[in-house]
């Protein structure tokens, strides 16, 4: 699976898959709006995201399916002596791909993609609740040295 | 000192006193070079961060003095409906006014602004070691729902 999985850009015309993907989670279920028409917003937030240099929506796919979404957001920082970092969000995979290395082979291609970029520290929040995730990005490098805060407006 | 306290974004002549700042912090003094000249990448970051309209480096003034900096990042995700989301990060207050509420100001004012960009989440990630960030955060109403991990490349 892993010699043809394939990474790309996402395109508007994947966002119908992405959200359905974002949708079949248990903590998506519960904020995501999977109907159609797809609401106008996820495809205002897919040209934002687009048309940014800092922002990329990457799909996985494999044999023309798409079995994985992440976002990667660049961002300049003044602080580490101002270097740039990179930081995934919404890391999904397709339910009928879970468990064959998917996600691992979407994180190791997002690390390249933050070096390609000269970040200096790649870096991601996961729910609490989401044991499994932690445990996944441990096993990848990643070092849970921060408390992640959210306040919602 | 709420009263005369005033918010703008950094301009060049800051730099050197944003960069100041952070070197004198317990965290801050192990990775950022505050020598003079000011060595060139952190007035690289500068110019990419005004140059982007989605980052934003933030001083507080007070009596024409630099006494606190923080950066405001807006990004436009497509999940959560394809919200935008506020990330503050490098909060810093000058030693000379702590526990003057300068920080809760500052905090207060990123929250208000992310409001003025439409964000519905304000987030933020902060060491684990500084425990007293930690409940003021808190204090303010962010809660700590998410492990924040690092990479460093």
């Amino acid at each position: 699976m892993d010699n043809n999985m394939l990474f790309r850009e996402a395109e508007e015309t994947d966002v119908d898959e992405v959200v359905k993907m974002l949708a079949n989670d248990p903590l998506g279920k519960t904020r995501e709006n999977y109907i159609h028409p797809l609401p106008d917003q996820y495809l205002k937030a897919f040209e934002a995201i687009r048309s940014d240099p800092n922002n990329e929506l990457i799909v996985a796919v494999w044999e023309n399916q798409i079995i994985g979404v992440l976002q990667i957001t660049f961002t300049p920082y003044i602080t580490h002596q101002g270097g740039w970092r990179a930081t995934i969000e919404g890391v999904r995979t397709s339910e009928y791909v879970r468990g064959k290395g998917v996600g691992t082979n979407m994180i190791t291609w997002a690390i390249e993609r933050a070096k390609t970029r000269n970040c200096h520290l790649v870096q991601l929040t996961t729910d609490k609740t989401r044991k499994d995730a932690l445990r996944f990005y441990e096993k990848l490098g990643f070092q849970a040295t921060h408390e992640g805060l959210k306040l919602k407006l």
